[in-house]
């Protein structure tokens, strides 16, 4: 049986998350049963959502029990099967968690997904592939739902789900605006990505600033938006509505250590009529396959190109993961177990 | 020719609207021409969107002309037509605005509606048979959507829209909980307009001592939720809402005045996968039709016995509208001019 490095969450965080919250240890995998597979992770994926699980307060998910393996998304190969429907050397991604070797039940539905790595490299079934490409796909198709000529928005615009968000929309006809964090990822996204501009957060004090930019580079005003963010990015968005604009709430990363983080003009979701709407991808599991097509085409003809932050070995996980929540990343954060 | 007073916007408010805002005149009604009717109103209804119109800003409609007769709904009959669809005598109504008579082009899609008083009460057509029945149907089931057994709010649930909300709300098998200021108005609600339960805002002094009235007054939490208030109000029902809640946006009156009415806790839209959507049923007036065939119903079989404030006379209006705004009403306000 190898040894399995795990990190498990040790206590909770007060206020800010950081590294003394997790504990590395190091176990033996199990002996398989019947119907079991080992995988081996090639790649764990670090995603926002994973702060909120280490709260313990209501929310849409359950919190991260104290003293298990963090939860996450794993991309890796099949290294042991007692399951006939899976082969020693498959590709797989599941939800293996901040570990080395996860053990999974073969005959569970959706917990393990074999994929081809013959034209999506295997990490970005962890990004663009993946859950991210999928949450973009969700609140760009189905709750702001654009037309061809209309003018959609995203904040984090260079990470995982932002520079999804971009090509699919792209391929929708629409113009894209990214909002992002410093020049260089401002620059990517438009030179890289393909979004016809992106504005700087960094460079505004407040969100009257940051409208003003979104005022140029949205010359025609706002259509659509997808919120990764919250707070000031919010505000300075709906200051730039069209009548019927609809917002796509996916993220609040800013109000996760538990400052308050108020709406400023909500009167203005009544002034244009907007609708905004929360969601979390795994409810809606009915979309995956379709999402999933596309954004594998997107990748495959080159159309998305998604950069990913990669940190080397599990022991590099919970500093990875503290970056991500204060932007460091460029891209989708991965780390690489293999 | 008859003479016919007419109240015109004099100035604009600053800060809180006052009677010295508006001017009351006299003119003569002109001669008809080909195609013309002249009705004479018998009810002018007073509603809080008209505060809106009142200021310059950016708005979802045109702000109040200054000199002009301020706009508003009528029900009156005609006095004399030059259009071979209206006789005299036909009970009609229309947006006829702050005076005692109107010239209407008989011709104008939608500008003029015959109605039968038959077994609806003229004044009706302006409360629970007109526009706010319409803006409750339309929340209710266009945007909340509900199913029977579930939860809805409705704030200023006394009013012309909040008490059409009820009925229709309870027609479709709802827990329907109002949220009024003051023991007269909620026991009201409950004892006569069939509410479930009521909440005086009142005996509150901020959005977590409400959120604990409305706690026990919706013990199964709150999944749908029609918006006639904003602030505390709606931060308030926010705290209570369920996984998939519904809020429709129809009002902030609180916020009129131009002081900051933030939302305290957006993340809710997303810990509870909320939608939130604001609309103005002059958009929409494809519903219309099924909407008052509905709402005539209830009325007419005494399922919904709107209450009515009467002003007196065409220069009560500016108070009775003053009244309106800080919540004097109770229930749809008027003002009688025959």
């Amino acid at each position: 049986m190898p040894q399995n490095q795990q990190i498990v969450l040790d206590n909770r965080p007060i206020g800010e998350a950081t590294v003394a919250n997790f504990k590395l240890v190091t176990t033996a995998t199990p002996e398989l049963a019947d119907g079991q597979v080992l995988v081996r992770h090639h790649y764990l994926s670090l995603d926002p959502y994973m702060r909120g699980r280490m709260n313990d307060g209501k929310s849409y998910a359950q919190p991260q029990p104290l003293g298990e393996v963090m939860i996450g998304g794993t991309a890796g190969e099949v290294v042991e099967s007692r399951h006939p429907k899976f082969a020693v050397g498959d590709t797989v991604v599941g939800m293996g968690g901040w570990q080395e070797y996860s053990v999974v039940d073969g005959n569970a539905v959706g917990m393990l997904r074999k994929v081809s790595t013959t034209h999506v490299p295997l990490s970005h079934y962890l990004g663009a592939v993946g859950m991210p490409g999928v949450t973009a796909w969700y609140g760009l198709v189905k709750i702001i739902a654009p037309k061809a000529g209309e003018t959609v928005v995203v904040s984090a615009a260079t990470g995982a789900v932002g520079s999804a968000f971009g090509a699919l929309a792209k391929a929708r006809g629409c113009r894209v605006v990214g909002i992002a964090g410093g020049p260089d990822k401002c620059a990517y996204a438009v030179n890289e990505l393909g979004f016809d501009a992106c504005v700087d957060y960094k460079e505004h004090a407040d969100a009257i600033g940051l409208s003003k930019a979104l005022k140029v580079a949205c010359p025609n005003g706002i259509d659509g938006h997808f919120e990764n963010v919250g707070g000031m990015v919010l505000d300075a968005v709906m200051l730039r509505t069209n009548a019927f604009a609809r917002i796509a709430v996916c993220g609040m990363i800013a109000g996760y250590n538990g400052a308050p983080l108020p709406m400023a003009n909500p009167a203005l979701i009544l002034v244009n009529r907007m609708k905004i709407e929360g969601f979390i991808v795994s409810e809606h599991m009915e979309v995956w396959p379709e999402a999933l097509t596309e954004l594998g085409t997107l990748v495959a003809t080159g159309q998305l190109r998604p950069r990913e932050s990669v940190a080397l070995g599990l022991a590099a996980a919970p500093e990875a993961f503290i970056g991500l929540l204060k932007g460091k990343n460029f891209g989708k954060q991965l780390v690489k177990l293999v």
